[in-house]
């Protein structure tokens, strides 16, 4: 018997394309895929050590965490951190830890969001928040990024795309999956339009950890009067490799949070005890494992671009300023999901079509340099005999 | 500035008063709480050490899982699990693992209500579908439970809440907070009625781990063709002793699952990997686990009824069948929360007011016994010099 009387945001839901390549590489054997991206570094060891032989008959690793904005002591650390980068007071009750990004942001559009509200999403952009505006009765403005300058901003567009139903802008930086950081200036430019036009911002800076030498990055908060109308989204997963452990933060008004709050209890109740603990340990640590996973990835961006560079009959990209992956443009005549195809049918190395980044992506694909640097190499092999 | 433009969904939310509860009664020193409930075992030491054994230099544990719908291997284990109970067959992809069980109730309101729906709430029940419920959009029909027939299903209240906008019926069992288990007749009974109206049963088996000697649980899903309109929640949180975890399923019809899929991963990708690795150990050890944490709650249920029975001047309840709390009546003439602020103040104990519970839990608070029988036994000493 089959069912038809699902709500009706299930129906506006496309195919999860990010979660079809996924399951298509992974069901094929021998291939290698760059299409997801997860850090491939483990937890330092002696990091377990000291995790266990706090948990060790103590019950509280067991439990919910006895306060649902999130473990103190780690907002606190969360808190003297913000300090030190924006430059002025943040408390820790402004700070709510949630499961992940992904609840995160799923919570600010449950938050914000009435049916029929309309959200600026730049396009290319992050997948996940598709699904979790329409999931929150939103409908998604797509606003191209302007590929010919380096993925900037297009301030005309974004005029253009506001109207009267327009409730909130979001957008990653560095970006997934073109890796472009704003500047400090463009940022400005786009949170005086929100003022304006009493919109707010959803700067998610998951990838701010993972910035590369030249490239100055400043968080959208850092601006005069952001916080009043700006929403911070960070994770752990880049920042601490822990991104198995689901463990991410929002940074807004105390007002916001406070609502925030309530919409992540009755998601999650709590993020998990554990992966609080770990982040804990890992702050005492972070200039050591913030400078070895940067180095790291920097090295592999280096290799991936070199390698690309030999093919640039084919392929066209930006270097990334951050994050871990590459944008990259193909010149063959065919859509993003076709070209999926034909690299894996061809040469079964997956990567993710543009189009799962929105209409901004059509013609092109990301591919991920969170993979071993014999994985890279591997990949790349292949393609050069396509 | 304050802000008033938050989505209306947020604007309907009652203040929690459960997160209020505990807040207060953390906030104020040398108070005994048996507000809350969380498993008060540590994870037995040998369990953490072959789970560290597997981490350490194992970069899967610090990355997503890599099936979205959980551990392959784990969804094995629990399907076969099922088949031993359910008596008939279930497959892996009927499973899906969540972030608990709060994340699998709040993917199901939100896969199935559209704005205005109505879902049967019975009354006494687990407060946290109450905010999932209006954030989803819909509207919460309280059907108040049979409080002389032992906090029974009232069939005459059931029929008269149904209407044409009616769309879920959502009940936990063992019940949170009455610690009620049902007759399979009276489940057959409502299954039935499901039927009839084209409604959908949540089944909520979150404590089905702990059912007490004399009582006989078996689950809705053992209901013949339960299975085509009902879907079952269970948790790992108290099976095995691990709320903090966050580690939960839901087991449905494929097509349901694959919808349930689609929201789970925009909430939050993938329940934690080191969750998901944690429970197949522990269901390699379950028959120890399992009795040992029954056996021990079996004997803080008697302790604390026995002294609520030296009190019963003040105080009648029926004694759970399963779960770990009380459902108490208070003869005193307030409202719950009056009362819990009079029990706070005179003898400094919490318990979590009945009004929590949705209107059929006034005049009653939920106190329990998942705590140090220390503990257990202290809070009465100061309960009996009111």
């Amino acid at each position: 018997m089959s069912f038809s009387n699902f709500a009706k945001r299930i129906n506006l839901l496309n195919e999860n394309v990010v979660d079809l390549v996924l399951q298509k590489a992974g069901s094929e054997p021998n291939v290698i895929s760059l299409a997801g991206g997860t850090p491939p570094f483990p937890i330092p060891d002696q990091t377990w050590n000291e995790l266990v032989a706090k948990a060790k008959d103590n019950p509280k690793y067991s439990q919910y965490s006895h306060d649902v904005l999130g473990d103190p002591d780690l907002r606190k650390l969360v808190a003297s951190d913000l300090i030190k980068e924006l430059g002025y007071s943040v408390k820790p009750e402004e700070i709510l830890i949630t499961v992940g990004s992904s609840s995160a942001l799923f919570s600010c559009f449950l938050t914000f969001i009435n049916p029929g509200d309309e959200v600026i999403f730049f396009s290319p952009g992050y997948p996940g928040n598709i699904a979790q505006i329409i999931l929150a009765g939103g409908r998604i403005k797509y606003v191209n990024l302007h590929e010919e300058k380096e993925w900037d901003m297009d301030f005309e567009l974004i005029n253009q795309a506001i109207n009267d139903r327009t409730k909130l802008i979001i957008f990653s930086e560095p970006s997934n999956p073109t890796g472009r950081v704003f500047s400090l200036e463009t940022k400005s430019q786009l949170l005086k339009i929100a003022k304006k036009k009493n919109l707010i911002i959803i700067a998610d800076e998951t990838y701010r950890s993972l910035v590369y030498k030249d490239t100055i990055f400043k968080s959208t908060m850092t601006l005069k009067n952001a916080k009043q109308t700006s929403i911070l989204i960070r994770s752990f997963s880049k920042d601490f490799s822990m991104s198995g452990f689901r463990l991410g933060y929002i940074y807004a008004r105390k007002d916001f949070i406070q609502k925030l709050e309530a919409v992540h209890i009755a998601m999650n109740i709590c993020p998990p005890t554990i992966s609080q603990e770990l982040a804990k340990l890992m702050f005492l640590q972070k200039g050591k494992a913030y400078k070895g996973y940067a180095n790291g990835y920097d090295k592999r961006r280096e290799i991936m671009c070199e390698r690309l560079d030999r093919l640039n009959k084919f392929f066209n990209y930006f270097r990334p300023m951050g994050g871990f992956s590459i944008f990259v443009k193909y010149h063959k005549k065919m859509n993003s999901m076709n070209f999926f195809e034909y690299l894996l049918r061809k040469v079964k190395v997956a990567v993710m079509p543009g189009i799962a980044f929105g209409p901004g992506g059509e013609g092109h694909f990301r591919i991920t340099f969170a993979a071993s640097i014999e994985k890279i190499n591997k990949a790349f092999d292949r393609i050069e005999k396509l």
